[in-house]
This record gives structure tokens, C-alpha cells and sequence, in this order.
């Protein structure tokens, strides 16, 4: 694009520039948008702006284009810009004057924030829904190996007997925290904007808590500024909640491309799940893992590239917000493929079961071995000092095979599976009421 | 610093650079020191690890320790590195061997990150007092300026009426959402990693049950890589968090430099908190709001810092963490120190009460002339297409001073704050258990 | 994707996980790939390693793909997962054995890290070209508007008399000192990494000299482990670069807005350029300029984006690197359109000629007034005073039509635009000897 | 810190909040701020605005506080919030009315901006004598192990021989392309803002050319506008620049991280250099690294703060900016540490000579077995296959001890050290006339 171009189509280019990725981005609002359609359209009977064949109308058309939706069939077309238009169109095709109305008392602002506010909701229990999938498979493989020891390592130095039982079931329980922000982001996305307008209400009588609840929002976003404020700042916190989860799976990563080094042998991708070299007949790279830690990094930079985004803006809307859309929209799926994809290898990850057998993990005993001579009466000061001239002299030695006597709570031979199980099913949170809303709304 | 000077002290410089910023931020620590030491102390006994007599001594020289930080006396002595060396060196002194023994199934990694997570909930809760406080002036104000009509903007161009009411209780109703995101890091902060040593357990027969209730944890962090896995981790979720409240701020700060700009005249600084020119005899410069939007945005970057802090970083621990303390220990007190001043000046201010007498916020009204058109039976596009004439022959006026007839909820005549802070209040938790059971510890 | 579904295509998931959006991205570095080929081929001959016939077929075979690609017929095809692999499928298509003979002495890691060393070289010129077009735009309309004035602010405040000349000109400059920084950047991707193979070379006795010169890179990429290791910093050095740009231009963006806003006043938009409101017929938006900014903050954000993908990586190529492309092939456009988008505004522009005739503006003078007054004799400190009672009483009044007398270098008086066209012409960087050698490499 | 404490010195607070840590910082502005002020007070003497007789004296004064500075014995006193105050009121003590003179014609703003610009100047220049310094460490490790092989990885999976020639000087040939990043910063620090006022200038007749060369700035900064809007910007630029070194360091480290990790075992820090553990007698670990590697990652955020502060921010200053210096100030020493530090252990870190005796390390040669069964005649695919089989089953064996045949530019037997030395030397900048101008001002 040069701006010296003869025949330089501005209008066009204009157009382009302002629509953006809308067009393609909008799809995934489509049944967010049909939902807030019917909601209002209810709303606005019931405070008597709309007739009684106007509402029969209008809820039939709505009914069709959410089926249409349903299956797979909808499509914005050519020449209109965004999602709300296309519906819009429809409506008024199908009903005639009374589709111009369902927009009486609501701008473009509170029906965008709305729709990206369904569809966000909706979206966040899928993530719920695939992290606790993940959580399952990462619980069954610790307790499948709780008695395989591993290598503990501190500075990437070798430290202490760990396990896979351990190793599993960290991940699990830090998925369990991450359910919390999770649920701050989804308690936040769950209150009405509806109503607020263009961020200063409307002097049309509208009944807010009527849209609440035919929508299964737990509560209105009361204030009309603060409703339109929530643009940007929603995106970023749930992008945070997201990039929570995507750090877990992000470092796990991290642990399954070291560990599959020659170096440390302790896994083992099955093939298919490798990439070779074409020039090196040995290569079996973990590529997937690799590709699932840069994806959970990329995730953990949106809330920063949301935040520059939303800058030191005024309250009131701005155009910014728009492009909001192209980093929010997709992360979703890209964490739920992340999810995917682990879960998929993790379950055919084979694990060396002999790991400890090579003398170089010896010394992850020095802290057993001193501890042994502390119970048999001898300073730990002392005991410190003699092993450690031991491995000073390169002369230590110990009994690897020995039992190992862990017993506290979280240690190796007491992993707490059942109450990191209680914890992370005491973070979930239950959201049959906003399905059971949303079906209801779409079908009375 | 120059690699090849003569007399270079190597041992020195590595010394500084490794030591860093240790001995000023760990004084933050002391109190939770105290604590931790306190509960493992009990801990040790009740499993038979330290007698009857080592308990009283070292009880009570733990309580004259945390007499003498309570009394703002305590110091980390020259020559000691940190502050867990001192709190032992204390000890030692006070008790002897019995000093050292306190040590016992216990890692310099456990330890350190107990006393964060101690310091890190009660600054939490100091954090959550602070802005209760600050949602406080903002409600008071929003009520007693309900009436007070403000131009609501949209892209910066004039939109629809507001009121000083509706702008005070937006960033109030704001507040109440960051509260969920505050509630989700204390819930992780509050789980107990005492006992996961260095991430790997301890062969002692720890009971890290009994110590989580000694602290007031609400949970223990089980699993003993996950505990140690939360370094890093936790520091970026509460500076999430407090980033969160950041945002709220920093647009309200925003406004405010906005609002003092004599192209709007919405509100006026007293004196006392602008700042002059050396040059200019006319300058009032809203500093301390600037002072206040550059704060929150540089917390809002802390999450971010933290992340490629972390990134790719395997499990186990890794000196990195030890920077952590430079980004995440001043942060609360800069966030409250934002509030503290923002509270401050937001009493004092003055509010320009007569701001749509000015002609040009006319425009703020052709949506009610509209409607009003609609309501006397002309259809929608008829009366925008009207107005719109009008306005853009430049002979659009309204009547300005007639009554605005919002009602809904949200709206300018119906603010809601009943329910905004009934909202806030549902997000705030209670942390008196916590203070109850800290004050048993060191008591009893 | 459900882990749980019946039916679940783990193949196709795997492939489409790791394979992601490098089927629609490498289309870009289609017409790199072929530069490659051709001078690889050429060092193949020149080595003894591809005879005359052999050079002579796949000579004619580039040089048909180019054509193809020249008149944007070039595809790859389904099935076929990347630009590389598309262009020696043809290549063996068209010359049997002697198709696969071109890999010889190369890895996948040196031919993809040349093709966006090529690929981005010729992105920077286009972007070199654009920001010089958009330069003259602003000079332009400096030296048209240099007479008439406009307030200057310090902290959003009135300050002193600043003029149209100065606003446009500042953002001229501006550019100027980015050029440094896309220089840089040109100068680190402009050497040549073929031959690097994996990141360890080859026993192959390649000449890496003659594919330097073929190519026309300034200099090689030596050490075969540093040619790899420029995936990802050579990215984010880059996108730092087009920042650099996308921070002058947001600024500039950010000055529009505010300034057609109707506090302000200074400037109109064409109303082609902005957007209404659905509900309010008075409202002209500068969506363009709020897109602009956004856009350019989001530039803003790459390089840590990039910082945090990369974060502690160990040196040796990782798959990570291919999330690279997705971050950095969109970046040239997304600048190139908003500089061609905002030049297209700017030229249309109109600027308010009257602006210091409003009364409010008058403080603009009280520099001047002091001045005047140290002039005639009385010390400075007198007059400042004597300036700030009037103001605070409310009485301060000026001549604002009386000459101004500034006349240093960079003052309203004395634009020095031409200077600003000299540094702007030294910080150029002439590429004629690159297009020349891109040029002779396909037809010789 | 709380809203509601009785006796709460509201101004006490306000003024620490708002002067932060300016009186530390400043600090390091000290001798910048006498050279601008000698070159202001010698033009404004060549514009008849200063006489001989004060001439004399503030050149005399200010070669004192100069001198001052230099034995180290300046300080900011009680009371006085920044260096520029300080340094006006000690020429005032020791001048009188005349102390005030030198205040004519310019604002805080442009000289914060010069002193900024003047100090950076010279902190960019000790970075690049520091990078020198460690480039030629490197240089010197490269040239002396260029025999020492070194197993290469790609995907942390064996690849390709490498050696530990190539690994030093990829890091070499790594720093010569930062230094374009330095240099770009570097020239555009290096262009003289004095004169500029507080972003419009001034009607006194400066001669802005006159402070420019006796400053030694290689150009102004000519637009007033645009020497304003440097501040942030050039703070941003500057930080990057010092990120792009880090980058290259903190990679680096994370690579004797690992190298040093008991699975690798490829070097060995004296133990001077690590650290041990309280609990684990074998430890020994790369603390030193691990905080460089971090401080890197901190260095690299840097720039990403820089821009969320300036993010959105209009033309004009703002106070915002004030903050900037707790980033930007910092940053230098930080950096230089790291390099000091790193090449401190590196002259000492002992390399493993043997590594490739360990069967393990067999893998990278199924290259050179391919290409000799190719350079034997056997199709490449069929030599591919067949060493690829011997891998599968585990029978792959190679004679590892064979000559190399590397001779290709950059590879491991053709390291190209002088050519890196020649790239290096291009990209390092000659900044003599920059001591001398310096030299000569406070002289003359």
C-alpha cells in the first residue's frame, strides 16, 4: 500500500482499516448475540415497547437464527460489518419494522460488552471443564507412580529423592490454585452490562434486573460508566486467569523437555508424538512440548499487552477497545489446545522406572545419610562435615536401595492425593444455573 | 566496576552481588521470622524433637525478639546476610545449642518462603483496609454529588449526560471487582509451605497439620514440589492483584489530569497539592495525579517483570527467585501510598458544579430530543436524521435545564449505591481468624 | 477439542498443532525461499557438488517459481506443510534427483533463518520507504502551518505559545531518531546466516563468502552457533525497531484525538474519516486515529513478547522459534497501513487558524509578559510575582496579537526544518546495492 | 500509612510522594549538571546577558562544585529536593544575584532533559568499554579451547559436534551486534536539547549551536517539541539497547547453568564462585548465574515499563516522566555488574577437556557416518536409513576420535575469530572528542 498510488482505493482502504479482523472474530458472537437479542427483546415487552405479536415475531426469528447457528450454518456476509449488523439484518428481513425496534433503549456499546461478556463466560467453562480433565489425567499418573523415585533438583544441581508420584501430582495441585483466578475472572465476566448503554444509560425505563436474570448473570454491573469500564479491563483479568493455568502447563513443559534430554533419559515421548531432523538420522525432538511452552509464554504476555492497550485512557469508550477482540478472542482456544495436547501425550509418556540405579544420583542421599548419623547420636554439624568430605574426596557412596522413611504430609511417601483432590474440587465452582438460564430463555 | 583494576576485590564484589538487596528488604521479614520460627518451634516439640526446657527458652527469647521489631528496634546486624541468620543468631545467643536446634527438618527454602507468604497476608490485609478506606471517600462523594451533572464523553467527544455522582461510585463499583482478584491471590498466599523443605520434604516426622493451624493457614500447600513451585508463582498473582487495584486508580488519576485541564474546568486542586512552574506564574500542575497514573502503571508492569522472571524455568529452586523481593516487597506500600494521597486530595477537591451552562455540552442532549420526538409518535430515523440537520447547520440547542428522566438502574437517577456496596462488601473477606491465631502464637 | 471424545483424531490434532499457521505465513517468504535456492545452487557448483547440467535445469526451475510468484500465482498446495518443503517438491517435480541434490550441506534451521533474514530486509526497506513518505507529509504541512500558533501544554495544562509548524515538525524529527534504531536493526539482519546448517555448520566445504556476496549481505553471520542463536533476538531487535516508529506515530495519534475533541478544537477530521453514533446524531469520532494508537501500542508490546517466548532458552535451536513468525510477519503491514492510513488523514486535516483568539488562551502569554517586564528593568522575581497576583485574582490580561520575538534554533521563530531534512537524510541508509544483487542473482 | 490516623502530616507525606527518590538519584546527575551549566552561562556571556565580571565568578564557582564532585565530597543537603537546586544555591552562596542569572532563558524541563542526556552519554560509554572488556575475555576463552569439542544440541537433543571455541565466540560475535543497538542509542543521546525550555523554547536570543559544541553533542535536538518528547522515549531506547546485551549474557548463563548441572557436567566454577546448602553437604551451586541470568530477564523488562509509562500520554510534559529515573538510573550498574561479574568467574571456570569420551555423546557423529557413506557413493536416503536403523536398535556406534573436516566459514575448524574482531571494531564508536569537549568546557 503506497500513498502515492494512482487509483489508491481510500474509501476501501479506509473501510479495511476501521472493520479490521471483525468480520471473522464476530462468528464466535454469534450465539452470545442472539442470547442478549431475546433477553432485551423480553425485557423490553414487559415495560410494554414491544407488542404481543411484535414478541412472537420477534422470538421466532431469534429461535431460527440461533438453530442456524447451532447448525454450523451462519454466516455474516459480504458487505456487512460486524455480527450485531448481520442479526440485526435477519431480524428485520424476517419481522420487517419491528426488527429496527430491538434496539430501542440499548446502543452498540452495551451490546458488544454484552456479548463478548456470554460469550467470555462461556468460554471460561470450557477452560474449567479441560483443566479439570487434566487435572484427572495428571492425578492418576501420581498415583500410578508414587513409589518411582526422580531426581529432586535445586539450581538445577541434584538435591534430594523426589518422585513422579510428586512430580505428577504438583502440577495437579497448582492447577488447584489456578482454579481461584479463575473464578475471580469468571465472578467478574458474570454481571449485567446490559442497559448501560454507551455508558451513560438511558432514559428509556428499562428493567435491568429482568435482563439479569433471564441471562443467569449473578448480578448487574450497576454503574453505567463503570459497565463500559469493564471493557479492557475484563479482557486483561481473564487473560491473567488464563495465563495462570498457561504458567502451570507452561513450566510442566519446560520439566518434560528437560527430562527427555539424553542427559536425563527419565521420559520417553512415544514417536509419533516426536519430530526427526533431516539431517540426523538419531533426532527425536519433543517439538510439541517445546511448542506448548512458547504458546504458554505467548499467553502469559496478553494481560501486559492488554494493559498497554488500555493506558492511561480516559473512562468513556474508545475505539482502542476494539482491537481488545484479536488478542482475547483466540487464547481461549490456544489454551484449550495446550490442555489438549499435554493431556493426549502425558497419557503415552513412558518413564524410566530405573533412574536412580546410575551411581551420579548417589549424592541425593547425603541428606539421609547425615540425618542417619544424627539419629545414631552424632552432632549434625559433624555428620554435615564428614559427608561432605566424603563427596569432597569423590569417596561417597550409599545405599540407594534402602527405604526411604517420608511421612509427613506432602512428602514422598505421603502424597495427600485426597486432600489436593478437596481442594481443587473445593475451587471449582458450579455454573449449571447459566446453562440452565440460557436454555431456558432460548426455549420459552 | 572494571575487570582489570589492581586491587580488585573480587571476593567483595561477589559478596555484594550476590547478597544484593537482601539485608534492607529482609527486615520486612522480621515479624514473620518470628512466627515461623515460633510454630515450628512447637511443631518440633509436640513430635518429641526439642524438650521441655529448650521450648521455654526459646519461646521466650522469641518473644523478646519480636518484642524488640514491635518496639522498632530490631537490626540485622553488620556481617549477617539476611534475615533468618540474624533471628538464629539471636537465638543461639539467647539459648545456646537449643539456638541451632530450631533448625531441625527444616530447609533455608521452606523458611524463606513461609515468612513471605506470612508478610505477604498481612500486607494483603493492609492493602484490603486501604482501599476499603479510599471506597469509602469515593461513595461519600458520589452520594453527595448525585445531582451534580458532569458531560459524559465517548472517544473523547461529548456523548450523553453523566453526573459526578455516576463518575465517584464508577471507580468505587471498580473497587469491588478488584476484590475478587485481591480474594484469589490471600487464598492462595494463605496455605501453609512450612515443612516442604527444599522442595523435597524431610525425613523427619514433621506434622505441618499442627503448624498450618498455629499460623492460621487456611490449607497446607501438600505437595512439597508445589509448595516450592509457588515462588514466583505467588509473587506474580498478588502483584496481579494489586495491579488490578492499580488500574482502577490509575484511570481515575487519569480523569482527574484530564478534568484540572482548563480546556475542561470540571474540577480544580487546591493549591497545596499543585505544583508551579520556575518559568510560567500561571501553573497549577496536578503532579500528585501524574505522580499517581505513572505509579499504577508501573505496577500494573510488575506481573509481566515477574513472568519473564520465571519463564522457562524448570521445577526446583533457582537463585532467580532470590530478585523476586526487589519487585514484589515495595509494591504495597507504593499502591497504598497511592491511595493514602489520592484519599486525601479526593476530600479537598473541588467540583465545578455548573459545567453544562456552557453551551457547547449542548450536544449532550440531542439523544433526549430525539427520544422525546419518538415519544410525541415520530418514528426513530425521522428524528435523527432531524437533529442531525440541525447539528450540522450549527443550530442545534436544547433546553439544558430540564429534568432528565433516568431511571433504571445504573442510570444518573438511579445510582445504586445501596447495591454497589452490598457487592463490595460480599467481596471483602474476613481475616480475623488470621490475626487471632498470629496473636495466640506468640501469647501462648 | 474434548481429550475424552469419541472418535478424536489425534493424528490430525498433532499436525495441526505443530505445523499452527505456517501454511498461510511462509506464502510471505515464497519469494525469499527462491533467493536461497538460487545462491545455495550456485555455491553447490561453484564447489563441485552440482554439475553444469544440473545448474542449468534448477537455475530455469527458481527462476520459472519466481515468475510465478511474481504474478501471485504461487500456492502451497494441501498437504504440504511449509514454504520450503512446497518449493523442493516443484523443484524435484521439475529436475528429478537434482531437485533433492539443492538440500546438500544445509539444515531446515539455516534455510528458514535465511529466508526471514531475506525476507525482513526487504521488509525494512518498504517500512524505510513508508516512514520517508509520511516524513514529507509532516514536513509539509510544517512549513504550510509554521505562522499559525497553537497553545502549548506542559502536564495537559496551558503553557506557552507553541504553533501548528512546531507540532507537525516535532513529530518529523521524531522520526528522524527512529530511523536510527531501524538502521540498527537492518544492519544486524543484512548478514548472512546460510551455511550455519543446525547451528554446527557441516563438513560440507561450503563457501559461505560467494552466498554472502550472491546475496548481497554486508557481511556474514560467522560463528555458525551465533547464526542460530539470531532466531528470536534478531525478532524482537526488530520489532523494537518498528516500535520505535509506532511510538512517534502513537503520540501523534493520541495528539489527534485529543485535539479534535470538542474541549479543544483544533483540528477537524474529514467526516469521511470518522464514525457517528447509532443513537446520537451530533457525535463525529475519530475511530481512525483511536485504531492508530491502539495498533501502535500493541507494536509497542512485541519485543517483550518476543523477550518472554525466549526467556531463558538455552542456546541451540528450539521449536519455540516457529511461535515467532506469527508475532513478527504481521507486524510490517500493521505499521506500513497505519502510517499510509494516517498520512491519507493528514493531508485532508483541517486546522483551526484561530485557536489564540479565545480568551482562555491568554495565560499562553504570561512568559512574555515577565519577560517583558525583566526587560524593561524590573528583576525577574518582581515580575513573576507581580504576573501571579494578577492571575490569581482573575484580572491577568495580554496582548495575544503582538509580535513574537523567538529566533533560536527549534523555536516557533525558527523551525530549522531543513536542518531536521539533513539529519533525517544521514540516518537513511541506501539499498540499492541489495535490490541490485537480489536482481542479478535471478537473472544472471 | 492510613487516611484516618489523627495527627497524619498530610504534608509531610505529600511532599515525600511527590519528591520520591529524586535526592538519591540526583545524585548521579551532579557532574552533568555543572557542565550544563558552565556551557549555559558561557552562551548566555556570548549573548550579552552575563558580563565578564559574572563570568569569572560562576566559572570559577562552578569548577569548585566540579572539583567537589570529583574528590567525591558533594552531596545533596537537607531540605533542598533536587540537584539542581542544589547546585543553584551553592552558585548563589558563593556568587550571589549572579547565581540566579544563570537561570535566564532556560526551564527545569530542558535542563533535567540535558543532565539526563549528558550522564547517559557517559554511562553508555562505560557500558561499551565494559562490553569491550568482556568481548575480549571471551575472545581469548575462544581462541585458547577452539580445539576442546563441545556435544552441540538442538532441542536439548545431541545434534552435531561442536566445540567450546565456537560456544565463547558465538557469545563474542553476538555482543558485536549489540553494539549497533548501543550505537543507535548512543547517537541519539548524543544531540543537544539545552535551549528547548520546557518544550516551546523561549524568547530570549539563545544560540543553541554555540551549547551544542561546547557540550560536545554531535547535533540538537532541534525541534522544542520534539527535545521534550525525547524524555521517555530516550530512556525507552537507551534500556533497550542495554536488554540487548543482557539478552546475549543472560543466555549465557542460563547456558553454564546447565552446562554445570551434574547431567552435563561440561564445566566446573571454582568453588569460590558457588554456593553451598545448610542441609545438603554435595552442593554446589551456580548462584552467580542464576542472578545474572535474572537481573538479565529484569533488565530485559525494562523497556515494556518504559512504555506502559509513557503509553497513550499526550505531547507535552508530564510528571509521569519524573519516574522514569528509578528505571532508567539503575539500570547501567546493573548491567555492569553483570558483564564484571560474568567475566570475573569466567577467567576462572575450569572446562571439561573429555567430554565426548562418554559413549553417550556417539549420536553426533551420525552426520559425519552419513556423509562418509555418501562420499562413498550410497545414496543419501539409504545412508539416512541405514545409520538411522543402527540407531533404532540401539547398535549405533561411531569412532568418535576421527579428524574433523570442518572447514567452512563458522564452523568448528574455521572459527573466523579475526573476522568477528573486524565486525566487533566496525561497531564499536569513537567517542574521544566527547572526553575532550567535556575536558575542554570545564578547563578553558
Amino acid at each position: 500500500m503506497k500513498l502515492w498510488d494512482k487509483g489508491y482505493d481510500i474509501d476501501g482502504f479506509t473501510e479495511k482499516f476501521t472493520v479490521g479482523k471483525d468480520r471473522e472474530l464476530d462468528v464466535m458472537l454469534a450465539k452470545a448475540d442472539v442470547l442478549g437479542n431475546m433477553a432485551h427483546l423480553k425485557m423490553l415487552y414487559s415495560i410494554g415497547l414491544v407488542n404481543d405479536s411484535e414478541l412472537t415475531d420477534l422470538e421466532r426469528a431469534l429461535k431460527e437464527i440461533g438453530q442456524e447457528i447451532d447448525r454450523g450454518e451462519f454466516r455474516i456476509e459480504e458487505g456487512i460489518e460486524d455480527i450485531h449488523s448481520q442479526i440485526e439484518y435477519l431480524l428485520t428481513q424476517k419481522c420487517g419494522e419491528a426488527g429496527k425496534k430491538i434496539h430501542t433503549g440499548r446502543s452498540r456499546n452495551d451490546q458488544v460488552l454484552t456479548d463478548i461478556k456470554l460469550f467470555t463466560r462461556s468460554a471460561l467453562i470450557d477452560v474449567l471443564v479441560q483443566v479439570r480433565e487434566f487435572f484427572e489425567i495428571l492425578m492418576a499418573k501420581a498415583e500410578e507412580n508414587k513409589e518411582v523415585l526422580l531426581p529432586g533438583y535445586t539450581h538445577l544441581q541434584i538435591a534430594m529423592p523426589s518422585s513422579f508420584g510428586m512430580w505428577f501430582s504438583a502440577y495437579a495441585e497448582s492447577l488447584a490454585d489456578d482454579l481461584l483466578f479463575l473464578k475471580a475472572a469468571y465472578d467478574m465476566v458474570n454481571t449485567n452490562p446490559l442497559g448501560s448503554g454507551a455508558g451513560y444509560g438511558s432514559s428509556v425505563p428499562l428493567n435491568r434486573t429482568l435482563t439479569t436474570t433471564l441471562l443467569g448473570f449473578d448480578d448487574l454491573a450497576y454503574n453505567s460508566v463503570y459497565a463500559q469500564m469493564q471493557r479492557g479491563k475484563m479482557e486483561k483479568n481473564v487473560l491473567f486467569a488464563l495465563s495462570a493455568v498457561a504458567t502451570t502447563l507452561g513450566k510442566m513443559a519446560a520439566d518434560i523437555c528437560l527430562f527427555s534430554c539424553g542427559n536425563f533419559g527419565f521420559i520417553k515421548l512415544p514417536d509419533k508424538f516426536t519430530t526427526g531432523s533431516s539431517i540426523m538420522p538419531h533426532k527425536k525432538n519433543p517439538d510439541i512440548f517445546e511448542l506448548i511452552r512458547a504458546k504458554c509464554n505467548r499467553l502469559q504476555s496478553l494481560p501486559s499487552q492488554m494493559a498497554l492497550l488500555c493506558a492511561n485512557l480516559n473512562s468513556g469508550y474508545f475505539r482502542d477497545m476494539q482491537l481488545t477482540k484479536e488478542i482475547f478472542f483466540p487464547a481461549f482456544e490456544e489454551l484449550n489446545d495446550c490442555l489438549c495436547m499435554a493431556g493426549t501425550v502425558l497419557k503415552e509418556m513412558q518413564l524410566n522406572k530405573n533412574i536412580l540405579e546410575d551411581k551420579r544420583y548417589n549424592y541425593l542421599f547425603t541428606v539421609e545419610d547425615v540425618n542417619d548419623m544424627v539419629s545414631a547420636g552424632m552432632p549434625f554439624r559433624e555428620a554435615y562435615r564428614l559427608v561432605g568430605l566424603k563427596v569432597q574426596a569423590g569417596e561417597y557412596d550409599s545405599n540407594t536401595q534402602r527405604p526411604l522413611h517420608h511421612t509427613h504430609e506432602g512428602s514422598i511417601g505421603n502424597l495427600c492425593l485426597e486432600q489436593i483432590r478437596t481442594k481443587f474440587a473445593r475451587h471449582l465452582w458450579d455454573y449449571s444455573s447459566v446453562l440452565k438460564a440460557e436454555k431456558t430463555l432460548m426455549q420459552s
